[in-house]
This record gives C-alpha cells, sequence and structure tokens, in this order.
C-alpha cells in the first residue's frame, strides 16, 4: 500500500465529535509523506467548508486532498470531450467546476446533485430536455444518497432526481461518489497511484468497502460510526478490520 | 367473448379526427347490450372531460363507462383497508376519488399523477415522508407514462416521480393504468365479467395488447395510431388484428 482514501464521518468523527487518535493518525501520514485524500459524498457543501470541520477537530486538510464528488465530477469532466456543462447543484458548488463551460441550456454535460428545495418542475425538465436533444448528452450524478435526516425530518437527495432523469430520458447516469467505481479511480488518479496501491478505509461495508474493492483499491473496515457486527457476516470480506481508524499507524506497512 | 375494453386514441379517433366506422362500432355494442368500456391512461382530464371528446365524433359514452387510472385507483382503494388518501394529482381529478377519506398528511395511501408544473421539492418530499412513516403506507401510481409531447417541448409526465419515490421509499408502486394488469383487472371487474370474458381492443401490441394478456384478458390489435408492421414481428401475438376497429361487428362473435 502507497497511498489512502480517508472516509469522514463515522472514520475520523462521527457526526460533531473527534473519533480518539483520528486527528494523530492524519498527523502521522504527513509526517511520513503517505499519499492520502479525504474522501466524502456531501454534495451540499463545497471542499472549504469540510476543510473547516476538519481543523475544528485538529486535522489538517489542504482543499485539494478533499475528494468530493462535485470535485470527482470536475476531474472527470476535464478528461471528456469539451461541451457545455449544465449544473443542478447548490449554488455553493459552482466554485468546483471553475475552468468548464458552465452553461444553462444546450449541455453536453448535465450534473446532479443536491439541489434540495430549489428543486422544481420546470428545473428537472429542464434537465430532461437537454438530457433528450441528442445521443451524446451525458447525465452525471454527484452520489446517489437517497435521502438524509433533517431537523424536520427525512428529505430527499440526489438519487432519487437522477433515477427519474434516467427513467425518463432512457440514459444511465455516470455516477461520481461512492460507492462509484469512476469515483474511486478519480481518488487513485488524483494520487498518482495504481488503484491496488490504494488503501480505501471507511464504515461502510458497501459504500467504502465494497465500493473501493470493485474499483481495484483495497478495503479497511473500521468497527466506528455506522459500522455494525452484523456487517462482516454478509459477502463483502474487508482487506483490513481496525478498531479505529487509529489502529494504522501501528500496523503500517501493510504485508501486500 | 362477452365484453370490450376500447382504447381511445388511434382506436376511436387519432388526435383530433374520428376513425371511420369507429361511431357505428360503439353503437353497435350498444345496440346488442355488449358490455363494454372506453379505456385511457389519461391523468390530466377528468372523466366528464373524456366523454365531452368522444360526443364530438359522435361516440355516446357514459361518464361511469370510461376507465382512467383515477376511476381504476379509486375502484382499487375501495377495496382496500380504510385509511386516508393523499392525493397528488391534478385538482380536475379529484372528483373521481369522491367518497373516500382525502387528506393532506398521514395518509396510508399516497396517489401520483400528472401534476405537471405544480411539482416542486415540498410536495415530493411530504408525498416521500408519508410513504416513509410506516410500511403499510402503499404507493399507487396513475399509470406510467413517461413523458408527453407539448407545444414548448417534451414535458416529464407521472412515471419519472413514480420512480423517484419508488427508490427513495424502497416500495414498489401498484401501478394503475395500462399496461398494469391490476388496471385490466379493475376493468373487467367493473364489467361485471371474468377476464378471459373480455377482448381489449387498441393499437399498442405492448400497453394494450400485452398489457391486457398479461392479465388473462383477450387483446386484439387494429392497424391505426400507433400500429407499425414491426409490431407483429415481437414476441406478442395478438389473438386478432384488425384493420380498423370497424372491422369487430362483421366478426362477432368470436369463435372462442
Amino acid at each position: 500500500m502507497r497511498g489512502i482514501l480517508f472516509d469522514l464521518d463515522g472514520v475520523l468523527y462521527d457526526g460533531e465529535r473527534p473519533i480518539a487518535g483520528a486527528a494523530e493518525t492524519v498527523a502521522w501520514t504527513r509526517r511520513e509523506g503517505i499519499p492520502h485524500l479525504f474522501v466524502t459524498n456531501t454534495t451540499s457543501r463545497p471542499r472549504a467548508a469540510i476543510v473547516a470541520k476538519l481543523r475544528k477537530f485538529g486535522i489538517e486538510a489542504a482543499v485539494d486532498a478533499v475528494l468530493s464528488p462535485a470535485m470527482a465530477a470536475a476531474t472527470w469532466l476535464a478528461r471528456q470531450p469539451r461541451g457545455g456543462v449544465a449544473l443542478f447543484t447548490a449554488p455553493a458548488l459552482r466554485e468546483e467546476f471553475k475552468g468548464l463551460d458552465l452553461v444553462e441550456e444546450d449541455a453536453r454535460y448535465v450534473v446532479i446533485g443536491d439541489l434540495g428545495e430549489a428543486w422544481d418542475y420546470r428545473k428537472l425538465n429542464r434537465a430532461f430536455r437537454m438530457l433528450m436533444a441528442s445521443p451524446e448528452v451525458r447525465l452525471l450524478a454527484l452520489g446517489m444518497t437517497r435521502y438524509w435526516q433533517t431537523e424536520s425530518g427525512l428529505s430527499l437527495d440526489v438519487a432519487p432526481f437522477v433515477v427519474a432523469l434516467e427513467h425518463a430520458s432512457g440514459k444511465r447516469a455516470e455516477v461520481l461518489g461512492k460507492p462509484s467505481r469512476e469515483f474511486f479511480l478519480a481518488g487513485a488518479s488524483r494520487l498518482g497511484l495504481e488503484p491496488a496501491g490504494v488503501l480505501m478505509v471507511g464504515d461502510d461495508i458497501r459504500a467504502d468497502v465494497e465500493g473501493a474493492r470493485g474499483a481495484g483499491l483495497r478495503g479497511a473496515l473500521v468497527r466506528t460510526g455506522k459500522f455494525r457486527e452484523g456487517d462482516l457476516a454478509g459477502d463483502v470480506r474487508p482487506d483490513l478490520v481496525l478498531a479505529t481508524v487509529a489502529e494504522l499507524p501501528r500496523i503500517w506497512p501493510l504485508p501486500w
């Protein structure tokens, strides 16, 4: 193993509380010069807000070291044939797409994020019509989170709107965000490493471990965050199981 | 065969033009006392508006003889355990659900129709939260049309919103509308006949013929409306193929 992808919530912190030893583990990777990224499926906040949250927990992270669906999408778009990009994302995310040709109509790439209450029929229909304008128009999804818990109750996230557009247009979305293969490959590529040389550390046996392994990375499961013992009884075998992320420096380097 | 279901657009008329002999065929069923219904997937207009359109073409139809997704849903709901019904449909359709316990919150049945531009995030999320409130809350779809052509361009219909809610809630919608089994069964039940005694006459090899046959009815395909010769080359074999609906009186009674 030469590089590490750290999941955030459940691995480095738990909601608003830090996980013991997490800050020291990240400091260790910096000291040892181990390439690493901070991986999140958040599509409502820009990376700067994520960096600020990590700093609150004593974790130093550069903005460029945060791998978010928006950043992965921008990386993916930069490698595609040129074309207009229509963003259906929180306004705060626009900064992540700087340098691309952002348009409101006639896009070649339609990017769906968590617009929340800003969704209405006209916006969804505008995205749909752009998708139908030509077979080459592509649909991108910033993750496939179904819903999240707000103070007022459950709220629809990005996935329901993506499946609505997939069903209506007959196109399949390119999903940038865990557990998509493209997302983990974007992480390895960003580190300048082969996928096989990268360890993904997460608390979600599906989104983190299975997703990473599916893209050719290794997957470590931590017994913190959303981890449940039953996770180990399923069909996904983590390459490594850690009590917490703080164990990592003690067992590094890994034998593979 | 003892009863008939007539598809409308493409069978009795073509857009704004009547199909020759259609009015005479319907008059023949009335004269002969053959039980029949007029079947449509329209979810934007109440049955009275459909009756008015038929009258324009010289076709007499009672409102109760129109089988629409809304009417099928109301019939279906009347046979279920009692509970609040939340309608996400065009306001004009509310009259079809008279007698049911219509609610805005805490519904046991969530009915999705073509709300069109009235869809916004809050409405979709309200439907979602009701579905998540309890495992027994059911999702109903008034057909599964993906989109339709308006003067301003393609516009999302009911299906994209249904699949969004299915994906978010993990529930499967009960689809009332062609080609769903429940829809055709509601038609036979409405005629007081066994499904095997009912002939569905339509121009859509999938929605009309395959759908009807899947519910145990017989299916006749007409060579009008959206019919294409290629329809007969597929895996669906109509029980009967007619040049137009006007042939029906000449070959009735059918040998089965």
